[in-house]
C-alpha cells in the first residue's frame, strides 16, 4: 500500500478542499503502515462533564481512516463512508487531545477495510476502537472535489 | 417498556440537563413501540457538497437512542454508549431536516440494544441506519446528571 | 424491490445449489418486505448449555439476507457477504426452532443493506439483531453457481 | 492483563468443559498481548467452492476471544458474547487451516471489548477482522461451567 502523498502534500490538499478541517484535525504521521491524525481537543467538542463528545471521537475516527485512504488512492479518486462499527471504552480526558492510530487491512477496488484506535494524549489505554469500511465509487466524475455520500450518484436505488 | 416519562416530560427534562441540546433535537414523538427525534438541519450539520455531515447523522442515531431510553429508565439512571455500529445508505437532502426513528430491542438491567432507521425528512428510504447497545452502570452516585461515557467510573479498567 | 423469484422457486434453486442448505433452513414467507426463515435446530446446532449456538444464529442471519437478496437480484447476479454486525441479546430456548425476519433497507448496484431480527419459535422477543452488508461484485463470470467471498476475485488487493 | 492460566493449563481447561471444541481449535499463543488460534480446518468448515464458510470464521473468532478472557479471568468467571461485528475481506485458502490473532483492548468488571484478525495460514494479508464484546454477568453461580448467552438469567429483561 504505497503513499501517493506525503505527509505535507496531504496536508495542504486536504486544508484546499476543507479548509475547516485543518484547523481541528493535524497529520501527526503518515507512513506505510499507520496514520496517526490529532483533534486539536475545543470547547465545541466537549459535552456536559467536560469529557469530549462521542460525535467528536466518531468524526475523529472518521477522519483518520479517509486521510489514510486518501494518501493511497490520491487526489483523483473518491472514497465514501459506508460502515463504522464504533466501541467507547473509557472516558477521554478533559481538556487533552486525542490522537487516532488508522491501520488499512484492505485496500479493493471497490471497498477499504481497516480499524482505528483512539488514545488521549498521554494515557496507555485506547479510549474508543472503531472499524470503517469506505466505498470507491466506480464512475468518479467530480474527482475529489466532494468526498463522503457520493456513493448514491453511482450505487443506484 | 412502559413509559416512565412523557413527551413533554422528557423535552423537559433534557432542556433541564442539556440546554444545548434542546435547540437542535426535537422529540416529534415517544410511544411504546418507537421514538421519533427530529433534527434540525442547521449550517453547521453540513459538510461541503451541501449534504449532511456523518459526525450529524451519527449524534442524531445516539440522541435518538438515548432520549428512548431515557423515557423508559427514569431520571434517576444514568446510561452510557458502549457501541454503534451504522451504515449510510444514501445522500440526504440539503436543507432538510433528519427524522430518527428509534426501536428498543432489549432492555436488560446491564445493557440495552436497540436499531435506529433516519430519514431526510419527505423520502421514503432511509439515509441511514444504526444499532446501539447502552451500559447502565450498576452504581448511580451522580443519578441523571451527567450521561455517557460514565461507565469508567464504575466498570474499572 | 419487486421479487425475480416465488417462495417455490427461490426454495428450489437453493436446494440445487446447496443441497445441504436445504435440509437446515426452510423459507417460511417472501414477500415485498420481509423474507422469514426458520433454522430447524437439530443437535449440531446446539451447544453445552443445551441453547443454540452463536454461529448457528450468525448463519441463519446470513442466510435470511442471502436469501433476501437473491430472490430481488435474480439467478444470475452474485452476492457476497462483506460485513455483519450481530447481538446477542437473549437465550434461545432449547429443542426450539428459530426464525429469522430480514428487511432489505438498500438493494444498490454495488452494496446491499438489512436488518434480521432472530426468534425463538413461539417467544414474543428477539433472541439477537444482526445488520449484513453484501456487496454485489461489477463482474458475475460463473454467474450464480457460487455465492459468498467470491468477491477477491474481481475487487482486487 | 496479567494471565491467570498458561498456555497448557487453558488448554487442559477448555478441554473438560467443551471436549467437542479441542479437535476444532488449537493454542498456538497465549501471552500478555496476543491469543493466537487455529481452526484445524476439514471439511465440515468448507462451503461450495472449496474455501471456509463464514460461520466457521465468525466462530473462530468467536472462540479466540473467549480464550483470550478466559485466560484473564480465571475458571471461576463468566464471559457471553454480546456483539460482534466481523468483515469478511478475502477469500480464504482452501484447505488450508486459519490463525486468528486476538487482542483485548479493555478487560472490565461488566465489559470486554477486543479485536481480532484472521489469516490463511502463509498468507500475509488478513482474510477476516471482527470486534466483539463480552459481558461478565454479576452473579456467577454456575461458575465457568456453562459459558456464553447466560447472560439473559442476570440481565433481566
Amino acid at each position: 500500500m504505497t503513499l501517493k502523498m506525503s505527509r505535507e502534500e496531504l496536508a495542504a490538499y486536504i486544508r484546499g478542499i476543507f479548509p475547516q478541517v485543518g484547523d481541528d484535525f493535524i497529520i501527526e504521521n503518515l507512513s506505510d503502515s499507520e496514520t496517526a491524525i490529532r483533534l486539536v481537543v475545543g470547547e465545541k467538542h466537549l459535552r456536559p462533564g467536560g469529557t469530549v463528545s462521542g460525535p467528536s471521537m466518531f468524526a475523529l475516527a472518521d477522519v483518520a481512516m479517509y486521510f489514510a485512504i486518501l494518501a493511497r488512492i490520491g487526489r483523483e479518486a473518491l472514497a465514501v463512508t459506508t460502515n463504522c462499527s464504533i466501541d467507547f471504552m473509557r472516558k477521554p480526558e478533559a481538556n487533552t487531545d486525542l490522537i487516532a492510530r488508522a491501520v488499512i487491512h484492505k485496500l479493493g477496488r471497490a471497498l477499504v477495510v481497516g480499524d482505528v484506535l483512539i488514545y488521549s494524549q498521554g494515557m496507555e489505554k485506547p479510549v474508543a476502537r472503531a472499524s470503517l469500511t469506505y466505498s470507491i465509487p466506480p464512475l468518479q466524475k467530480g474527482a475529489g472535489t466532494s468526498p463522503a455520500q457520493e456513493e448514491v450518484l453511482v450505487d443506484g436505488d
